[in-house]
């Protein structure tokens, strides 16, 4: 008799992220090391050579530090927090999942208001809760629609709400009022706020003054604006009690050495990092001045990435891998009109807008 | 309110593991640097060049890939199984909990021989399973008991069954009649076999072959013998029934860049890795034969660590570390009267027995 894994685990599709798709090029004959990429929401400006040379100093033999303490302390100096506050993931996505673990069992309810990134969605799934779903309207260009949030939360009364701020992939960036409005909606809610790129935000407000608030868990990424992808480096804020749970269940050793120095050595770099979000600001208002010009609709972000329709997504996504530029499909984020571009270097930027216009021409 | 995470959440207790405790060290005033580390079963002598050079060429910027691919294909050109059958973990313990979180749901029993590796427990305990405990006896140094193992499992029929082979901390290995015992009393539990530590054994078998009974899972690190600690390594083997149920918790990007290129590398180093196991095979029989003069009970070990009696493990293990010498207390694994000795290189384990004769002397 075959061996199963448990129901709820067995109804978790297939995940889907941006990101080169290894499997996928070796398929279709495409060198991955041609490619522009579009599809992963990362700093195209950010690697000071300061982060390389400190990575050869690192004892890749040696068991990272389990807490990551010297890292959790220069976030502490960077926020102003305590390191009590802090704790540090493999990723965001790490730190996401924990959440979830802790605080979510069997039948309990979790808010997601959608399309989001796919990955509360799993984490509340293999917790076996029950998902409600907020689908924001295309017509409002998907912002957020307080009023029905509030409602929804006080008629279901989710054990945890699932907020991406500014939001993958529409960029919609909730503001203060907006968030104080969920937080006062759902006092006994666990809150989970994914500011994973925030840095790319102007006049972003802070979220970190809600944590005395007892329910409130800020997860911050450091693959996005240090862009350190590749070693995979989050971290999550909140109160004493919430990591304690947290840390009960955090893997031992989780973060890697190398992520552990580079991330220390990426929050010095605090002149390089202003720089590269204000090209990555021009970039932005460059590419969508361009990219409407061929009559493309693209929505308003504050992210470093934003949708474009362009009617048949995954069509014209492999019209451009087969001018090596990747570009984000979002059929998995239920908008199949839709893809997804991260600001590039405005070199990249101006390839892309290049090919844009090949297409069009029907090059 | 306060906020509280799930029951059995509140229920897990501190985690305890070898290698250095920074913190521990700061109150004490030791500088990290300057300690010989004995509590980390590392292999000393594991350190190619090749593997450094490699490092430097790792793109750090962008994401690994998801599926660890190139990873997944060396290791299947050592072992000779198909990619299907691999897959790939940030270290071990990962892989360890994706297995439980897939099988193992709130009222279900998993069995585990204890004492052992404390990460067995603790993902049971967060998927919420009851834990089916065969304590081993110490007036049999720690050897299975394999009618009783058989006995408990028909008694429970456990959904997952923990074995870590060579066990950490007793170095006891199941041979593969054994193994093959529990095999046949357990044909609807998933079998966890830990094989961390199994490159360091002389004559092992291969537990490859019984993959294709359907509900083994196989789990091996890369931080051990190749000494990848601070990067984080290991992958499972198991059909592909098994493996496509982990893969659909498995998080995104899970294997940091760095530590797929340095784990292919490693494998390629047959030779070095050779010639290391060897030393550390000599450097076991000059310690077990120094510290036995001693008056100390070693226990037989088939790993490259053994377990020592030593009566109040605190205490010495604090007098050693006033020597700058690391070693694990056993108390955590329900042993408070040893310590754990992993081999070091030969230079370091004469630095051991001089200190503990000093302290044989009352230095």
């Amino acid at each position: 008799m075959p061996l199963w894994p448990k129901d709820n685990i067995n109804r978790i599709g297939e995940a889907c992220h941006g990101g080169p798709d290894y499997a996928e090029m070796e398929r279709l004959g495409i060198v991955p090391e041609g490619i522009i990429d579009f599809s992963s929401n990362l700093n195209p400006y950010f690697s000071p050579l300061a982060i390389r040379e400190v990575l050869e100093g690192v004892d890749i033999n040696c068991y990272p530090d389990t807490e990551s303490i010297a890292l959790r302390r220069a976030i502490a100096g960077k926020t102003g927090l305590s390191v009590d506050n802090i704790i540090a993931g493999n990723g965001s996505t790490e730190l996401i999942r924990l959440a979830a673990t802790a605080y979510l069992e069997a039948g309990d309810k979790a808010f997601i208001m959608e399309p989001t990134y796919g990955e509360y969605r799993t984490a509340c799934q293999i917790a076996g809760a029950e998902i409600i779903v907020q689908r924001l309207s295309e017509s409002n260009r998907f912002a957020a629609d307080i009023d029905a949030t509030v409602r929804l939360i006080k008629d279901n009364h989710p054990r945890a709400i699932f907020l991406c701020n500014p939001n993958n992939p529409t960029g919609y960036y909730l503001s203060r009022e907006e968030f104080g409005q969920i937080l006062e909606a759902a006092p006994d809610s666990l809150i989970i706020l994914d500011e994973a790129y925030i840095s790319f935000t102007e006049e972003a407000w802070s979220s970190f003054e809600f944590i005395d608030k007892g329910n409130l868990l800020v997860v911050r990424s450091m693959t996005k604006d240090c862009s350190l992808a590749g070693l995979r480096l989050g971290y999550a804020v909140a109160n004493r009690e919430i990591n304690r749970a947290m840390n009960r269940i955090r893997p031992p050793w989780n973060v890697n050495a190398v992520a552990q120095s580079a991330g220390i050595m990426a929050l010095q770099e605090t002149e390089v990092m202003q720089c590269s979000l204000e090209k990555i600001q021009a970039g932005k208002r460059y590419l969508i001045e361009e990219i409407k010009k061929l009559r493309f609709p693209c929505l308003p972000s504050a992210a470093n990435f934003f949708l474009v329709r362009v009617g048949n997504a995954a069509e014209y996504r492999e019209k451009l891998l087969k001018k090596s530029i990747l570009v984000r499909d979002c059929a998995s984020f239920g908008l199949p009109e839709y893809i997804r571009i991260a600001v590039n270097t405005m070199e990249n930027n101006q390839k892309l807008v290049s090919s844009m216009q090949e297409i069009a021409r029907g090059v």
